[in-house]
């Protein structure tokens, strides 16, 4: 057999061993009613600035939490950290995504139900994490003004497996000259439908539309669990 | 064999052969003549743009052509074909990364002898480059001031991997408040000695000072090849 077949047998057996994991996961957190939120984009999209900002406005008014994944450095987790809200870093190595059972081990002797959202902030990248389910609820995909209009076109799976498209560094539209409409063409050609939020963690602009999206999702969650 | 092991025992595997691959093309295209210049980067951060003004400029006074990786569009090549430069998309479906063996099978029936300058846009992504050779003589590395100064010290495995760091969309550095100090000094910390040039394919600052490097390069592997 050649190696690249070889290669994505095992793949398919490595993300069989995801499946089972995340399934795992995300009966730990319904049954601990924590909403789980990730977000994916490419590296220097504003995860993590963005995360800071949420986090710092709901830990005001909710128990929230994070984990974060990087290959090499902890320097998200010492930013997230300013927020105040309990955050753990996850280093991945040489790996290119979060899997399953690095957020199980992350996890470990944390209290879920102490918390109302945990967010996970995934590895830079708009390939790899694409195939790996985390148990999480809420999937949010980033792509920054600065990046081109057409990355959903180019990276559509990632586009799939998210839930909501956000367009991040907005305040920086007119200087590269952000076309919107071929933007928003592009993301509902390749999941149509899709929720698509503008937001600035500079400029604070569509922020709290951000966060009353988050509490509202959280909601309808939690009627559909207690129901 | 837990499948993660497995997994990285094949890993292994499909690096040893690109590796052997990507000897017969360094041999191939030194043999031609052909200097082979590869780019990656994180998705946006402005390959194409790049390569468009580049190849636009070089056509006048070289003979140059492109390869493009791309996980699902051929846009990237409609776009270079506007330079006049002959241009080959490579799509990857889902594959992360170019090999060796996909240059091989898109150089097929090409004369390289005919050829300056090939180019080699990879895939946009800061982590599955990074492990296969694609026989080039120059890896540039791309990062946008909009990304952030802290990406060398986040994808250490690519910016190790490059020869060269090109920091691109320098015409955003003030709106985006971009510390070169901080990004010099991490570019050092991971590749001491790296040689840095700062472009912008929208207001051609450094574009000229680019293309001098490439033709120094190009003549310098020349005199070893012809010593």
């Amino acid at each position: 057999m050649n190696p690249v077949t070889r290669m994505i047998e095992v793949r398919q057996n490595v993300l069989k061993h995801n499946d089972v994991v995340a399934r795992e996961l995300r009966q730990r957190f319904h049954d601990a009613g924590v909403f789980v939120v990730s977000l994916v984009s490419s590296p220097g999209a504003g995860k993590t600035a963005l995360l800071e900002k949420t986090l710092t406005l709901l830990h005001k008014q909710s128990r929230v939490a994070a984990l974060v994944g990087d290959l090499a450095t902890e320097n998200d987790a010492a930013r997230l950290a300013r927020s105040e809200a309990p955050v753990r870093q996850i280093v991945t190595g040489t790996v290119c995504h979060l899997e399953a059972a690095m957020i199980q081990t992350a996890l470990e002797g944390w209290n879920l139900n102490g918390l109302d959202f945990l967010f996970v902030e995934n590895v830079g990248n708009l390939v790899c994490p694409a195939s790996y389910d985390l148990g999480e609820d809420l999937r949010l995909v980033l792509m920054s003004v600065t990046e081109g209009e057409d990355k959903p076109l180019k990276y559509p799976t990632i586009f799939n497996s998210a839930d909501v498209a956000l367009i991040t560094k907005i305040d920086l539209k007119e200087a590269v000259e952000f076309d919107s409409a071929a933007a928003y063409r592009n993301i509902q050609a390749v999941r149509p439908g899709m929720t698509i939020l503008e937001v600035s963690s500079k400029s604070n602009l569509g922020i709290i539309e951000l966060l009353e999206f988050l509490n509202s999702r959280r909601a309808g969650a939690r009627a559909v669990a207690s129901s």
